[in-house]
C-alpha cells in the first residue's frame, strides 16, 4: 500500500514567497485523517486488476489522490476565515496565525497546486479526472455557499440540511471515490458504486460530526466543543430539536438562538434540550441508514481486501471519536 | 474575427445557489477592457496557417481565452478584498456590494470555472494548457504575495519592484499569448516569441496604469484618482522619486508616507514632489524600453493582419488613458 502521509510530506513548500508557501506547509503538516486520497487508493485497489496492485497503476492514482488532499486543506482555509474559526486540528488556523489576506492568497494557491496534481495523471486519463475534479469543486463551493446562506434563513428543513451537507462534505468523499476508480480503470458500473458508497459514508460522516461537536471527547476532538452552538449554527442536531420540540421547548430554543453572545451557560442549556429530545439518538439512526446504503454498495465491487477495509471503515465511523 | 464579448456573454450564471454565483455575473458584466482573451485570440491568428483561420481553429483557442478573462476577473475579486478597494471599473466591489465572504467564495468559484473552461481545450492540447495555466496561475499569487510583501519592507528596489509586476501582471499577458499560439499550432520560436511580446507589453502596462492612478482622467479611470498614494503603495512612481530624491526631498516624502490617514492635500504635495523629480518621464521611458522590447518579437513571427494588431496594440499602450 502507498503511503500517503509520506507522499504529502515529499510536495515541497519550501519556496519562495515564503509568504505564500509557509502557510501551506502549515496547513499540509497540521494531520488530519488523509481520509479523502485513501479512499481515492482504495477504491482504486478494490477495482484494479489484481497482477497489476503493485505496479506503476496504484502510482497513476497517486497524483490525484494528493490533489484531493490539497483541495480539502483549501477548503478548510478559507472556510475558517469565512467561519472565523480561530482553531483548526488543535492549533491556530492560518487566519488567525496570521492573517486573513495570507489565508485567502496561499489558499488561492492551494487550490492551483490541486491541479498541478491533476495535470499529473497519465495521459490517457487527466482530461476525464479533471472534469470530475471540476464538477466536485463547483459541488463543494455551492454547498458552502447554502450553508453561508442559511445562517440568515429563518426556516431550513433537514432536507435541505442534507442537500447541503450533500455538496459541501460527502461530493469530496465520493468524486475522491470515483477519482480512484476512473484512473484504476473501474467500469462505470462500478464508478458508480464507489460514488454513491462515497456519497453516503460522507453524510453519515457530517451527521457524526455535528454530533462530536457537542458530544464529542474535548481531547481528541481537536475544536472548541459546542461550537456550534455558539454560532447558532443549524446542524442536524438543532433542525431535529426544532422539529421535534413542543411549544415550550421550541420558545426556550428560540431565545437561546436570539443571543448571540456564547458562553458556558447557554451550551449547556441548549444540550439540555437536545438531550431531552433525544436528537442525539435520532442523528446516530440517520447516520446508520446512509451507512447501511454505502455498505450495500461494496457488495457491486470485487470482494478483495480493499472492499474489506472499505467496509471496516464505513462501520468504524459510527464509533469514531474525533 | 470571434466576439469575445459576445462569447463571454453566453457563459450561464444563471444558477443556484444565487449568492454564488450572481456576484461572478455582476463582475463577468462590469466590462474591462478583455485584453488577455483578445490576445489569446490575436495571438493565434498570427501564427495560424492563413487557410484555416475562419474553420474551427480559431475556436478551439475561444475556452482558454475565456479562462483567461474568468481567471482575471477571479483575481481582481480576492485582490479587493485583499487591498480593501471599494470600487472596481466606476462600480462597487464585489465584497463592498455584498461582502468578504462573497468576494472570498465566489471568487474560488470562479478559479474553478476557470478550469472548467480549460478542460474544454481540444484534447491533444488540454494537457499543456493546463499545464501552462498553472504556471501562470502560481505566477500571478506569487506576484501578489510580493505586492503585499513589500506594504512592510521599508525599502524596495526598483529591480524588486519590476520583478513583482513581471510576475503579478505580466506573466498572465504573456502565457495568454502563449496560450493562444500553442493551440494555434505555434512552433516553439513562435511561442517564445508571443511570450515575450506578452512579458513586455505587461510590465509597460503596469508602469503605465501606475502612471495613470495619478495622472490618469478621473472620468475615465474608473478608480479614485491617487488611491495609491493615499496607501502609501510602493508603485513604479514613489520609488523612483525616492530613488531620485535629494536629502530635503526624500524627507518631505517620508514625513507624508508616516501618515496612513489621505486627504486631497496629501496626494497633492506627494504629487507636487513627484513632478519636482519628474518621475513620470521616468516612468514613461521605462515604458517606451518594453514597449520597442515587445515589438521586436513581432519580427519574429508571421507578418499578418494580427501581427499588424498586435503592433498598434503595443504602440497605443502608450497614449491610452483608462
Amino acid at each position: 500500500m502507498i503511503d500517503i502521509n509520506k507522499a504529502l510530506e515529499q510536495l515541497d513548500w519550501s519556496k519562495d514567497p515564503k509568504g505564500l508557501y509557509e502557510p501551506i506547509a502549515y496547513m499540509m503538516a497540521s494531520g488530519g485523517k488523509r481520509l479523502r486520497p485513501m479512499l481515492a487508493l482504495t477504491a482504486a485497489e478494490a477495482v484494479i486488476n489484481e497482477g497489476l496492485i503493485s505496479g506503476n497503476a496504484m502510482d497513476d492514482v497517486l497524483p490525484a489522490a494528493m490533489a484531493l488532499e490539497v483541495f480539502h486543506n483549501f477548503t478548510l482555509m478559507h472556510d475558517d476565515v469565512m467561519d472565523r474559526a480561530a482553531v483548526r486540528r488543535g492549533q491556530p488556523s492560518v487566519h488567525a496565525k496570521w492573517n486573513d489576506n495570507t489565508a485567502i492568497l496561499s489558499g488561492d494557491q492551494m487550490l492551483i497546486e490541486a491541479y498541478k496534481l491533476i495535470a499529473k495523471v497519465p495521459g490517457d486519463k487527466v482530461l476525464k479526472t479533471l472534469e470530475l475534479f471540476n464538477e466536485m469543486a463547483t459541488g463543494v463551493c455551492e454547498g458552502q455557499q447554502y450553508d453561508m446562506d442559511f445562517e440568515h434563513m429563518n426556516t431550513v428543513t433537514i432536507d435541505d440540511y442534507l442537500t447541503m451537507i450533500e455538496k459541501k462534505t460527502s461530493v469530496l468523499i465520493a468524486y475522491a471515490m470515483k477519482i480512484g476508480g476512473l484512473i484504476a480503470g473501474a467500469s462505470n458500473a462500478q464508478q458508480e458504486a464507489l460514488y454513491q458508497y462515497g456519497l453516503h459514508i460522507g453524510l453519515a460522516f457530517q451527521i457524526q460530526d455535528d454530533i462530536l461537536d457537542l458530544y464529542g471527547d474535548p481531547n481528541t476532538f481537536g475544536k472548541a466543543i459546542g461550537g456550534d452552538i455558539c454560532c447558532n449554527k443549524k446542524t442536524f442536531l438543532l433542525l431535529t430539536a426544532y422539529e421535534k420540540a413542543d411549544a415550550e421547548s421550541k420558545a426556550e430554543l428560540l431565545q437561546w438562538l436570539m443571543t448571540s453572545d456564547c458562553d458556558e451557560q447557554k451550551i449547556a442549556a441548549v444540550k439540555e434540550i437536545f438531550d431531552r429530545l433525544n436528537v442525539r439518538a435520532v442523528g446516530e439512526a440517520v447516520m446508520e441508514e446512509h451507512t447501511a446504503t454505502a455498505l450495500a454498495q461494496l457488495d457491486k465491487l470485487p470482494q478483495n481486501a480493499a472492499t474489506e477495509k472499505l467496509r471496516l471503515l464505513a462501520e468504524q465511523l459510527t464509533t469514531r471519536n474525533n
